[in-house]
């Protein structure tokens, strides 16, 4: 019964994750509905840490999917956002929403228009090419398609990797682009572990791209202890996780 | 030889829509790449037509990728745009890039910035599931599997609908949410003579929207006569189109 497993994640963040949620647990015009396993919630945090505006964080299972949550939000995604009494969801609509809302807090867009459509096609490339084949990848039972997966993979990393101008996506500026793909890197290793995944594979500057991203303050502070993770993956890893993402990708749908 | 089929489409634009390609035929700063009978394309010639933007209209023929144009841009998709000696792609991008790039000309957002996430939430939804649904509807071969689409597509209509303010998309003002599914709604007639749609499977207030949709200005002059769609789309109901959406469609993809 998977979906009672679903149900049963670890409750709350861990190591310097837990400690960025205790701080910000008093209530504030801005309030964010997350799971602190969830890559898609971790763009949406990022954002927020990076254009250091004040928030509430609020920890939801999204498996488990309580009242009070559904009334603001109904599709019972994470993340979410309640704002001026409005809920919001969808990570990359919620941070272009951040963009818009807030223009006196740090950009993450860059100001000029060609610029700014550069960054957001390869927001698209990462949505729609990577996560799609890192779903793929940890979801795949047969070996030929597990290989299959990564090799796609590994391409999506390769095409994003050709247009970071450096350090950052963008250049001298911590963009939105970073922020998309991030929660990723940061969970690469399960890849690394279970499915064939090295860095050699994608080669060029990806190592040195890599590491100042683990190593991005807003990323630090945002990510649990590595154990937590696994708990959660082995799910998919095994094929049995439930999340709206496993299930569109054992559908072969795009994902949500 | 499904792929040299693709190459002999009808040449150009016809009806009203050749009126306004020939109206945009002499150089402009802002250059679109463009296939007629591409619904993807007419996204961004709507935007260009209700910004009232000079631009100069290209036709290519995007199975049959002339070297000029791949040299501007790689992919070979279209839409693409050149303004600047840079080339840009994929509708939805290149339609939020010319609101930023022409503050000025009329705008296609919404000022309120949780206006503006929800127009751009929703036109994530018709690229996602409607648009998704529709090519599936289209290309499915079996009865059953056309069926199953077919609910998808009047699903995902449904739930866009129940947004709409009235009478268009965000209100008073036409919005990229209109745009981004004005295109699909010119092509529905195919499904209509094909695969059993009918406006009354949507309710509501579906056909005030669709007549609105089909008489905007824009609309008619980027339409072309429906004889000619048909031919185009005879390839897809047979399941041998060879487009990137068909291909990706026929693998169980996110449509690129």
């Amino acid at each position: 019964m998977p979906s009672i497993v679903d149900e049963q994640i670890h409750p709350h963040a861990s190591g310097e994750a837990e400690k960025t949620v205790n701080a910000h647990s008093t209530p504030q015009d801005l309030l964010l509905y997350a799971g602190w396993f969830c890559p898609f919630v971790q763009r949406t945090w990022l954002a927020l840490e990076e254009k250091e505006l004040p928030y509430e964080y609020r920890e939801v299972n999204p498996y488990k999917k309580e009242k009070d949550f559904l009334e603001i939000n109904p599709l019972g995604l994470v993340p979410a956002i309640v704002y001026q009494n409005k809920a919001l969801c969808e990570s990359l609509i919620i941070n272009e929403f951040l963009e818009d809302a807030f223009p006196q807090a740090k950009p993450l867009l860059p100001k000029d228009p060609l610029e700014r459509a550069r960054v957001r096609l390869w927001i698209d490339h990462v949505s729609k090419k990577f996560n799609a084949a890192f779903f793929r990848t940890l979801q795949a039972q047969e070996e030929e398609k597990q290989k299959e997966a990564l090799g796609e993979l590994v391409e999506a990393l390769q095409k994003y990797l050709d247009q970071v101008k450096g350090p950052w996506f963008s250049g001298e500026v911590f963009s939105l682009a970073d922020i998309t793909i991030a929660p990723w890197i940061i969970r690469l290793y399960i890849l690394e572990e279970h499915r064939g995944f090295k860095d050699e594979l994608v080669g060029g500057r990806w190592k040195e791209y890599e590491k100042l991203i683990k190593e991005r303050p807003s990323v630090l502070k945002t990510t649990s202890e590595p154990q937590y993770y696994m708990e959660i993956y082995q799910r998919y890893l095994r094929n049995e996780a439930q999340s709206e993402v496993a299930k569109a990708t054992r559908a072969g749908r795009a994902l949500p």
